[in-house]
């Protein structure tokens, strides 16, 4: 297309400051920018621009909380209160799972900015003993439950993997992959695409310069997810591999259960065609969002669109009313799936996000960084479907089983970091061995408590505060790692632990059992 | 006494090294040594130590692991599930201290070793806007609840408030409390009495020496408590006052609510003689003691007591079996307390703690600094009484709401430290505002909602991940503060909040409403 085609086109949709500084632009940068804005629809965007500011406002979030509804006991799975039927729902996923109807669905788009790491956050290293990186982790347990599905049922299986990362990730994501033999999986069931792109706009609806010759882009939303699947033929792909259920799942989160045999047969037991696992939110303030039903309809409800008089509700039974914490953690059939990318997703209204957005400025030429909000980011969220689905179901799960996400570096009493990720899963395993029979002992061989008492190390122990019973929780936990291959959910241990007494660090994978040997330091 | 008949005693008690070094001592030293010595009643704790360690050992962890049964659900009442008795527990709580019948008993031996400081922890300062130390908290809240009585039933009330020191902290506790005028109260309602101590002993029942002249002393544990109360006359003093109700605590919790009109009030109304109030257990591997049956009689096991299994075990509605989180809060009837002095705390069993205790080698006379345990301390905990107690009650709260301990120094990813101290008493009262009908808005003057996003507050946050819904929890909270003198519970704050829009950091106290002013840095 010539410039002066473009021009037009972008003026008619009242972005004509895109092509503002095209005078001062060399040749290679005018041809970026002239297939960027090629790429762009502005009518379409001009569209959906007008009808997310519409929905956006202060009047819209109060009504929001006031229509919220508590879930029916009747759509409810629970890990606790329902543990009997936990056999039954395992043994229905395991059954899905060998005849290759489940596949896996990874949101890995995001960078460790906040980790303080420029690559991929599938690609980081908690430090464990084994030094694995959670795309590591997450492959090995997808391995175990073909191979768990393969032994119960006598069929060969396969879990294809899908794996959505960003512009920014999808080089970096797919090499750490080759490099690494796709951890033990077939290349061909790990699929990966890529995230979409909007444009951030000023409060105008003015597409912003993040340099002269660049548009100011940003993903757009994991709800992008949907489009992404829509622009990549990824249905169509899991159409023809037979598959069913979907389990869909968040990269960062150390102790996720791919594909999880139990909720996997819970959503198809009670027919769903979505569902969302959650953890119980306990404290009112806590900065997670609510699955609930709002005019009827399931939704994730964000917290911060919630008032606390409505967090602090609490049903007669002493919990919150509004307690199914999301942790991105969803259940999906293909069919349903299908319609969402086809009909459901297009009718969505994006969210507006305020956003500090640099641009350069139109009159001067500067990159401007604003001290505050300047303009918006349009999203949609992979939760927004919910409300389509005819039959919906959730999943309740203990929190410290599975759920400990990886967002930030390490801090004084920070939350959410690699040390927190590390514990969780150190402790999740120590209690796998406890459970199964197997005991740590300490450097006397006296066996250690199941929570050890806290011991400062120092000589003056002695005159440590004893004037309360609850202790502090700095306690390092006992290290201990058991490798996905050996273990998806701590069963199948005992052959490994029962009975017997070990050492700290204690690791066992495929090639056999490690501790500390007795007295070394 | 001569030393010599010193020396026979201790030769008859096995304790005959004590004098070992005497012929190397000063004058000073033989008579500092001779007094401490004298004091020691070493037949009696010859005939302790064989008994605690009779009960010892793992064969009887296992045994208390096994005989536990949770709380029946008539001694139980709950903050949430019995909502709607708390303003007649209330009632009856305000009743109680208007008639002076109400006193406070602080455990506030302990330093603040583990804080990173040698005083007292009740003078420490976690950092509040106010920069009030723990002790001043405690005691606006004693002044508070004088006042709402007094205004509630038109009497003159008054709450004593005695307080437990250890020799290390008594005269700078004292000290503390003088130079600050008592922080309002009357000295006469402010009564210090010291804790014991016992010597340190080795597995063989020696005692052992710190220095060549001086006996291992080490504070007989928080259960002294019961014996520096016999050793001082003070339930002596709490009868002659006309004192029913005891609310016992312990200096490191800043949220506590010290004398509960509605912990009092349900106590009260269940004619219990000993009660605890407790906070959730929600996590099985969390470090807390419970509080339930063992044998039919109540008491607080450990958390290093419990197997893991026992630990897992659930209710059908989903909460663990054993989540009564003993947060060393008690209710004591001055007549049951009595009877303990006099008639039950003798009876006690001491509990042995093995600990690496420093002591000077009797053969070489050089310090020994053991690097594992080389001997133990004798302590009984305040709730080792639980068991006497012919009616025995149990009061849920919401930890957010009344349970936040100061136990370590800041560092990283840690726990009950000064900042999560600090954060827990402004989120708190961040809620009470909002409670009362107050809004807080940004520099924007856009209402900030109760739980506020997350914002990196760098330029970038555009790019910030969003492929989760479960945002992280580093948020600052809101900075909100409001004295004690003002609101105990966070009543009474509509006059001052409702309606009304505030720029943090807010402080509310007896002198006014300070805010920051807007656009001010």
């Amino acid at each position: 297309m010539e410039p002066e085609v473009l021009r037009r086109r972008l003026a008619a949709a009242g972005q004509g400051h895109l092509l503002r500084f095209w005078a001062e632009l060399g040749d290679a940068e005018r041809r970026a920018l002239c297939e960027e804005l090629q790429g762009l629809d502005c009518e379409a965007l001009g569209a959906c621009f007008r009808r997310a500011m519409e929905g956006a406002g202060v009047a819209d979030r109060d009504k929001v909380d006031g229509r919220m509804e508590a879930l029916p006991r009747a759509v409810l799975g629970s890990a606790t209160r329902d543990a009997g039927r936990l056999p039954e729902w395992e043994r229905e996923g395991l059954h899905q799972i060998s005849q290759s109807k489940v596949a896996v669905l990874l949101l890995a788009g995001g960078q460790g900015t906040r980790l303080g790491v420029s690559y991929p956050k599938g690609m980081y290293n908690v430090g464990l003993p084994s030094h694995k990186t959670l795309f590591q982790i997450q492959a090995e347990r997808i391995l175990k439950l073909q191979h768990l599905a393969e032994k119960q049922h006598g069929t060969k299986c396969v879990i294809p993997w899908y794996i959505m990362t960003s512009g920014r990730t999808m080089e970096s994501t797919k090499e750490f992959f080759s490099k690494h033999n796709y951890f033990g999986l077939k290349q061909e069931n790990v699929i990966f695409f890529q995230q979409g792109m909007l444009p951030a706009m000023g409060f105008d609806g003015k597409i912003f310069l993040e340099e002269k010759g660049k548009v100011s882009m940003a993903p757009d939303g994991n709800g992008g997810l949907y489009r992404a699947l829509g622009a990549h033929g990824i249905v169509e792909d899991m159409e023809q591999r037979g598959i069913w259920s979907i389990h869909m799942y968040c990269v960062d989160n150390i102790l996720v259960k791919v594909a999880d045999p139990r909720f996997i047969g819970f959503c198809i037991q009670k027919g769903a065609e979505c569902g969302a696992k959650v953890v119980e939110k306990t404290n009112p303030m806590e900065p997670v969002g609510v699955v609930c039903r709002v005019d009827g309809m399931y939704q994730v409800v964000e917290y911060s669109e919630i008032s606390l008089a409505t967090a602090q509700k609490r049903s007669s039974d002493g919990r919150l009313l509004f307690n199914a914490g999301n942790i991105a953690n969803h259940y999906l059939s293909v069919p349903f799936l299908r319609d969402v990318v086809n009909i459901y997703e297009p009718q969505l209204k994006h969210h507006v996000a305020q956003k500090k957005i640099p641009y350069v400025d139109i009159t001067s030429g500067q990159l401007v960084k604003p001290d505050k909000p300047n303009g918006i980011k349009m999203e949609k969220f992979v939760f927004d479907i919910f409300q389509f689905a005819k039959q919906f179901v959730v999943y309740e799960v203990l929190r410290e089983d599975e759920f400990s996400p990886l967002k930030n570096a390490d801090r004084q009493n920070g939350k959410d970091n690699p040390t927190t990720a590390r514990h969780a899963l150190l402790s999740l395993h120590h209690c796998w061995v406890l459970n199964a029979g197997g005991h740590f002992v300490d450097e006397n061989g006296t066996r250690i408590p199941a929570i050890p008492r806290f011991t400062s190390g120092k000589p003056d122990a002695i005159t440590a505060d004893v004037n309360c019973n609850l202790k502090d929780a700095n306690d390092l936990p006992i290290q201990c790692e058991i490798s996905p291959l050996i273990s998806y959910g701590g069963e199948g241990l005992e052959k490994y632990v029962e009975n017997k007494e070990f050492h700290a660090p204690l690791i066992i994978d495929e090639n056999g059992i490690y501790e500390r040997v007795k007295n070394s330091v």
